[in-house]
């Protein structure tokens, strides 16, 4: 035996830059300088969190912060049944296993139904980290284009079946969609549900923005749809409607209780989900209906603001998301993602609203050609998340407007 | 295309159900019956929690539980270069990638350094979710046998050559050892650093037991070893030392550039690891010295009790671990396992010592098997962390000396 080279793996290499946070040391670089930035690329909320669920934390009276089980603790699996509940989502304790984030729940997910070379189909653009988990799965992500002009719907059924092969075994949906803001409507779930019992596919859902439907438009739930109960894995998360990301308190949930056995295995190996989150992800559960219309409030007024403001901007375009804090929009350059690098590091705003001490201001977005996997899609598109309060927001468009006249004046 | 059989993965089908929690139905099952069990079976110390990190909970000033960074905060990543300092282990803080809990970096470490079909060496009886991380990752462990006989040192170099071929990417090493409390020596540790480099490995060592060596003797961290700086992976977790498993906090510590850069990857695709529990442990790092002297002290006398309470039942044998807060033991049994669930669902010891309102009393044991890849290998053998006080250690002897005898008569 000679000497082996010292190379990292071939999924290593394959694992995309996360497009939310692969600017992160242009950003990290300006503010450095003094630059203020208006943060559109990232889905955390600035809203706090339930005051309810941070009092849990003053009285922990445990001495010991030990392990929790493996799925989860009980009651926290209990109230989610509650939750549910209230959606018409009829579960018990047992079908819920709590995870560290929604980002395990996919991982897990992936890992314990599908092979390596097997394949699932997402409609993109799609949550850029889906690709992550199939990768690191040795899973294969194949896509179904919806475009910004049809504002995002859901791909004939044709569409799906010209990539059904033998080795498709899923498709996944996020509803409401991240980064589109697009809620499938019944119609468009029924052809889901009826493409997945034809070819008896696993469907899995990732629902973490049901909370946040603005349309009046009914949420319909994967785990609504009848017939393929045995097939469905809903993917969940506690992090946005609560405003609590950093507790990582996430739950896969299927009635397949050979899923669920296979992945409490997976569980098992990671010994337990974090356990002051899952206090907190409990107290925040029930009792904060009042805080939660309040942040429902809230956003339809920052949804407001954002897409009416982009609409305004010379060569924008962008469709009203009718669900999420997301929406893709389309600019007037011919590669966003130059452009919100050159956001990043050449431009820098002034004026009297400039905040005092600041050496001056600019904005940051998501370049969504990361979300899409066909080469060449959404390169003149980027990802807005509507986190920042409605000033911020306003100011944040006209940091866009006037970047995107400097910019097409340096291209001139 | 015509219809899929609905089919968990195969790695999901190949994932070893854990040996230490396989048994927690019968064990449920029993307290149900109004059984009390003294738990020998799981690494989750009783100790309480520094009060210092415990009193972080009460001063959490956030309003947003917000994600963290994905490679953790640099202010709990530069308390922990302090900490290593400690150990002659010099690192910056860029060096270290925060991770849920010391899984989490096994897990990263299989999936950025090796392809499916990849092998690590490993001695065994290993920690058994290293199997399930292998899995997982598509990887392949293949095992060096230590020996009971031999108080578990490490084989000799011929026994890993015998087993390394093209395939064989890395060497993982427990340092102190899960589940044999072995401590390599100096001498140990250079022909591993040997083999390393003569190979080209990648060296995966887990020493989240480093605070608990009995022997006086010296702590060699694979960080220590010279020339193999590039090939090496520290994995730690804050969990064992501060009796907070339940925060989920583990690290990935690497020189080599290439690998932190795929991690990050990984870390970025889960965003973040869990918030509080980096504050939790980052105030247990500084100013906790005479909690860890305390709770050195314990474990030194609850190993004491342990060990030779083993020694003295007839026909058992364990040697004299030297760190971690395990032990390996061997039983006058055949079949450690079935003997392990006989005294979860036959074995119920009553006397006036039996606390009021109990049906009776029992102990819990992880079967070794699990712990070997060798087919056949420990058999007779149960895994035992002292993590019990002295009271409850003494009367779980007893009740393995009773359960022994009845167990031997059941057979006759």
């Amino acid at each position: 035996m000679g000497k082996n080279e010292l190379k990292i793996s071939q999924r290593g290499i394959a694992m995309p830059l996360s497009p939310i946070r692969k600017l992160a040391p242009l950003a990290y670089a300006a503010e450095e300088r003094g630059v203020k930035i208006y943060k559109l690329n990232i889905g955390q909320p600035d809203l706090p969190t339930p005051q309810k669920a941070l009092d849990v934390l003053k009285h922990v009276d445990r001495t010991t912060l030990e392990y929790s089980p493996s799925q989860g603790y009980r009651s926290l699996r209990e109230a989610l049944v509650g939750y549910y509940d209230r959606y018409q989502i009829k579960l018990t304790a047992d079908e819920i296993i709590i995870t560290s984030g929604g980002s395990e729940a996919v991982l897990f997910a992936f890992l314990s139904c599908l092979n390596p070379g097997d394949e699932i189909i997402v409609p993109e653009p799609a949550y850029a980290n889906y690709m992550s988990f199939a990768v690191s799965a040795g899973a294969v992500i194949r896509t179904v284009v919806t475009t910004i002009e049809e504002g995002f719907c859901l791909p004939k059924v044709e569409k799906f079946e010209e990539l059904i092969n033998e080795r498709t075994k899923a498709i996944l949906i996020c509803n409401p969609n991240n980064p589109t803001g697009y809620l499938y409507t019944q119609k468009e779930m029924n052809r889901i549900r009826d493409l997945v019992k034809k070819y008896n596919l696993y469907l899995f859902s990732d629902e973490v923005y049901r909370e946040f439907i603005y349309t009046g438009s009914p949420y319909i739930s994967a785990m609504h749809l009848e017939g393929i109960e045995q097939n469905t894995v809903l993917i969940d998360s506690v992090s946005k409607r609560y405003s609590e990301c950093g507790i990582r308190i996430g739950a896969l949930i299927t009635k397949n209780r050979q899923i669920r056995e296979t992945v409490m295995k997976f569980c098992q190996a990671r010994l337990s989900p974090p356990l002051i989150g899952q206090l907190i992800a409990e107290a925040s559960i029930e009792g904060t209906e009042a805080y939660s219309r309040e942040v429902y409030d809230e956003y339809v007024e920052r949804r407001k603001s954002l897409i009416d403001g982009v609409n305004k901007i010379e060569g924008c375009y962008t469709p009203m998301p009718m669900g999420a804090f997301y929406t893709v929009a389309q600019l007037p350059v011919e590669d966003a993602e130059d452009f919100c690098s050159w956001c990043l590091t050449d431009f820098c705003w002034k004026d009297e609203k400039t905040p005092e001490g600041k050496a001056g201001e600019t904005l940051m977005m998501a370049p969504a050609a990361g979300f899409y996997s066909t080469p060449g899609m959404g390169r003149n598109q980027v990802r807005l998340a509507y986190v920042l309060n409605k000033n911020d927001i306003r100011r944040a468009l006209f940091l866009l407007e006037k970047a995107l006249e400097k910019y097409k004046q340096k291209a001139a």
